[in-house]
């Protein structure tokens, strides 16, 4: 089969990769439809995390080809949307709500590689969400976006206990920043306040759901959220970057009480635990269980509530999966889907 | 009148300071009955931070000698209990319960020093909680804890999401993990884990609720914690030290989705990000909001349902504060209560 494989860092190639086979028995193999490249794919594009000859790729929804003997919640045909993180959804930490750090959990993205035509997903009964039928076409980027993007932001919104009466600020406006947004405004967000310098992805959040822009960055960007707030600082924040720039801004939004939640892959980011301290905000954040959410925003596309697929604007087939790199790190595009 | 002075480090006096005076219609005047010398006294005292000729004390409890025009709540002859930090009780940020982050508030220890005869405190109705009637003198420990040690444990413990079910872990035995322990109690947790190594407050620990004592600190402790919660960490987890070695135990003591009250003031401790991200816990510390939980605190000391006073193990006129000082630094003395 074809596949995406990163030979370092702004290398990425589509080659043949050996077809993935049934290794255990709570194993599914998945026929891709459709993947995607995620914002923290840029990390190694870009160099700042190591990265050799690495399958890459880890959103994805397909058609359920071969299961183990153990599978019991997909069967063949399915048509299926699956996390960025294996779990077996049973453990107690799944039980919890936190599937991405389920005790058997791993990431997809480290073996699997889903920027391909096939993958194998362990513990598919615990990772995998079978649609109620086959999708139309047009669901397909929606459902797509469930898989990593939403979910996430979704995870930051439900972190920064975004909901009625509050007022939420969003930290990045990328894909998952955007998700944020809509995710906030889903959950009766009162105002929402994108942080967002560039038109077009302004003109994202205001569909998603913004109420509010605020262009400055850093401490102007904090102070602009101030004055926004009658001096408080946001009720919600969602941090969807990663950098000390970008967590630093969100705490210092966030007003004394308020939950901040953070959801962008930091890098190289230290923490002053005095500045925490007296911050005296809720910090949760990490990697999103998107499994969690799954079933709920399965539904909420299925039944035209939420358009997330919207995110993606460019859409390339897999071939060509190295200009869909290229158009990210140019910032050219927000998200590229790529079709197999 | 007579109150505590630190002129240095080590330098503890207590000498003629002028007596207080109503400044502004909301402040109050009390006689102080008893005030109390705390663990992050002990920062400036040992050098760890600067100090120079310092008023001294922010715990206190005491009857009310004279009132501004404007204060409602609080009459002459009142006996009060009040928070460590000032706050109006009516802003926005206190009425969601962070008067420790009032938009008027301030610190007592910085201008007040209840360390002292008598007090000025401002914004006395928003600071001041007044007794059900005069309290019986056994009951003068328990309501002058409440002012602070207890109120910091129990937000730690409130922080932390301790209640029915959970296991809870307290990383420090000094005044404030104990009364974390008292409330990890009161609020239903099933299991109590106290990090102490020494017998006597090991002891005060299982008077207050602990199940388990944890004697080992750092990674072993943390290794402790996980074997005695299925290698997941605790639910809960409330970190009353301050220090990088404590507050990572306390974060590696956490499971995944788990609650982190962190109310130990920070000292040169800085937080990786990427761990952070990683453990995926919920963080929430900072200064106590003791006046959230005064009310409801008294009335348990009032009924007898809890005995925070217990804490203080030396008792000393206030004249020998400077003996009480030298009690707490070399660990001969959980907490010192002084009485004036």
């Amino acid at each position: 089969m074809r596949g995406v494989v990163m030979y370092a860092a702004g290398d990425v190639r589509v080659e043949e990769r050996e077809d993935p086979k049934i290794i255990e028995p709570t194993d599914a193999i998945i026929r891709v439809t459709a993947s995607c490249i995620c914002g923290s794919d840029l990390w190694p594009y870009r160099g700042i995390e190591a990265v050799d000859h690495q399958v890459m790729g880890h959103e994805y929804v397909g058609v359920v080809e071969e299961i183990g003997a153990e599978v019991k919640t997909v069967k063949v045909g399915d048509f299926v949307v699956g996390s960025f993180v294996i779990s077996d959804n049973t453990c107690e930490i799944c039980q919890a709500g936190y599937q991405s750090k389920c005790v058997h959990g791993a990431f997809v993205s480290a073996t699997v590689g889903t920027q391909s035509e096939k993958a194998r997903i362990p513990l598919a009964d615990g990772t995998l969400v079978a649609t109620p039928a086959q999708p139309d076409p047009e669901l397909i980027p929606s459902l797509l976006a469930a898989s990593d993007v939403l979910g996430t932001g979704w995870f930051g919104a439900v972190a920064a206990e975004a909901g009625p009466g509050k007022t939420v600020a969003v930290v990045g406006d990328g894909a998952v920043g955007l998700m944020a947004v809509l995710a906030a405004k889903q959950l009766g967000a009162e105002r929402i306040i994108a942080m967002s310098r560039r038109p077009e992805r302004q003109e994202l959040a205001r569909f998603y759901g913004a109420t509010d822009i605020v262009e400055e960055r850093g401490d102007e960007g904090v102070a602009k959220i101030k004055d926004l707030t009658n001096g408080l600082g946001a009720h919600s924040v969602i941090e969807a970057v990663g950098t000390q720039e970008s967590l630093m801004q969100a705490i210092r939004s966030t007003r004394p009480g308020g939950h901040l939640g953070f959801v962008g892959v930091t890098h190289g980011v230290e923490l002053s635990g005095l500045e925490l301290f007296f911050a005296e905000i809720h910090l949760h954040g990490g990697p999103a269980p998107v499994r969690r959410f799954l079933p709920d925003l399965i539904q909420l596309i299925w039944d035209r509530k939420i358009d997330p697929g919207k995110v993606f604007d460019l859409t390339l087939p897999l071939e060509e999966a190295a200009e869909g790199y290229k158009a990210m790190d140019e910032r050219r595009a927000v998200k590229v889907l790529l079709t197999v």
